[in-house]
């Protein structure tokens, strides 16, 4: 079959086309007819082995399938081994999906909608009336944070991404405002898109200084949600006495835990997710579609920020 | 009237019994005829100013006071001003005390159960069955936090105090395990306490190692709750990238921002404490009574940690 390895790690220029033979399924795993295969930016992680993961050679990259498996169209979590015509995964890592969403709305949802409702339901506890900052807000979890911050009747939305056409895209989803993330004083440029008042929630995946301004912008009982680090700069350490002298809290959230938690929360985001988006009140924005053979383009688009929305590789072609 | 004058900053020896001038209530305030005002931790600081709020010369310590006030039995606020036989409150800091509810309690619910309330509500939003380690549970705080968390359905309460005597208070208050703070492996022996997984929740008000292991003791998804510096060491600052890796959350919490939080949430709070204290379902640990003129005797005892329970003073001797 045809699929994408990685024979050392390093950049786009890594991502080379092979033929491989085709995996097989273990006992309680799927074996995937992939339709599309979903890129993500820790897919250039992966690629480079920088992400919080270590990865192995020979790699075939990608975390994230849909597809049909023994009759039934799912959306699975592959670990590795995503882009290629045929992937294994999991069965507790494959839900299945309503006809009703598309194929696209599926990969949006499996990580990025994942992602977006634990932060705003389990990391931060969003509350209605609260004013929510959402950083990278034309990312994917940054989008779809947006809508459903808006949808959980949150008080004011803004939202920051580093061009005009992002922000544009952040305000037609439904934030009430959009401001450039690398205003020079970020901390003062929130308080001002807030009306003067600090702010109470803050979903943060930038890093470096984008995150010591967004912690001084909180207000007493206001949340940092941390989930990323796409700047690759790390944020100053925070000293916990501050932490209480302002009544601030600082929650990392990494999705590959919550398929640890109890119960099965992926199950009641994703129920809620594919409900909202087949009533129309959120939706996955569509970035584009590479053939697998292109996915290398894909990565260079991506990790020079051209690229808005979900990005998914056509293993057909 | 009778009170406890502050004319130079420092330990218990410069608490002095003075008679001044009755106090009066400007609008939107009241005057309490105080029936027993209770002694706090933060009073220490207070006298020695090294407490988050500066305090001014002259001083009468004391933040909190039960007494009758327009002939309404109220417990309140009072900032300073409470070691005296008569107290000055705003308004919107005094709330009415239910005849079930006597005076030790309700001056344990004011700022420890209050305190316990919105560390397990607003800081943590403990679940059912979250395992929940509570330190210094003898303590004021910790006592009502064992309790509550217990009443709320939480699974393995682990306490943690200094003493056999305290450890005994907190296994009698419910909790199902209780271990020596000063474990040379505390986050071993948090661990071991939970049957070898990670903790869910602490509750944290002691400062250095103890928060810096606590941190390092927490499951994916876990939140740290810091309220408090005891020890008055420092913790190790916490890097937001090593909470990302671990799904991690640090919550501050000082009350005196609950105050400015929308919505009566110190009502709220009293409302479901004095309920649960009616119902006998939670109780405060009385500490002991001192005489006002013996406040000094009393921060002795309290900073030498020879006490347990809610201390109170009653101004008429």
């Amino acid at each position: 079959m045809r699929a994408i390895q990685i024979t050392e790690f390093g950049g786009p220029e890594v991502l080379t086309v092979a033929d491989l033979p085709e995996p097989s399924a273990g006992p309680g795993h799927l074996l995937i007819d992939v339709s599309r295969a979903g890129v993500n930016y820790a897919d250039t992680h992966q690629a480079e082995n920088s992400y919080l993961q270590e990865s192995a050679l020979p790699l075939v990259p990608g975390g994230e399938v849909v597809g049909v498996a023994d009759g039934r169209r799912v959306v699975a979590l592959t670990g590795t081994g995503g882009y290629a015509e045929r992937a294994v995964a999991p069965e507790a890592l494959a839900w299945d999906v309503p006809d009703a969403i598309d194929d696209v709305t599926a990969l949006g949802m499996i990580i990025q909608g994942a992602s977006a409702w634990v932060l705003l339901r389990r990391s931060v506890h969003l509350a209605a009336g609260e004013s929510v900052v959402v950083h990278a807000a034309a990312g994917g979890v940054g989008s779809l944070a947006v809508q459903l911050a808006k949808a959980w009747g949150a008080g004011r939305v803004i939202a920051t991404a580093s061009s005009e056409e992002k922000r544009a895209l952040a305000l037609d989803l439904g934030a009430d405002v959009a401001i450039d993330a690398n205003e020079p004083d970020l901390r003062d440029a929130l308080v001002d898109a807030n009306g003067g008042r600090r702010v109470d929630v803050v979903l943060e995946m930038t890093g470096g200084t984008v995150t010591d301004q967004s912690l001084r912008a909180l207000a007493p009982f206001g949340r940092l949600a941390f989930y990323g680090m796409a700047s690759r700069e790390e944020p100053a350490a925070v000293r916990p006495a501050t932490l209480l002298t302002h009544s601030a809290t600082i929650a990392g959230m990494w999705l590959a835990h919550v398929f640890q938690l109890p119960g099965d929360v992926m199950r009641t985001a994703l129920d809620e997710l594919f409900g909202l988006a087949a009533t129309g009140r959120i939706r996955v924005v569509a970035g584009g579609e590479y053939a697998l053979t292109d996915a290398r383009r894909a990565h260079e688009d991506l990790r020079a920020r051209r690229t808005t929305g979900k990005l998914v590789l056509d293993p057909s072609r």
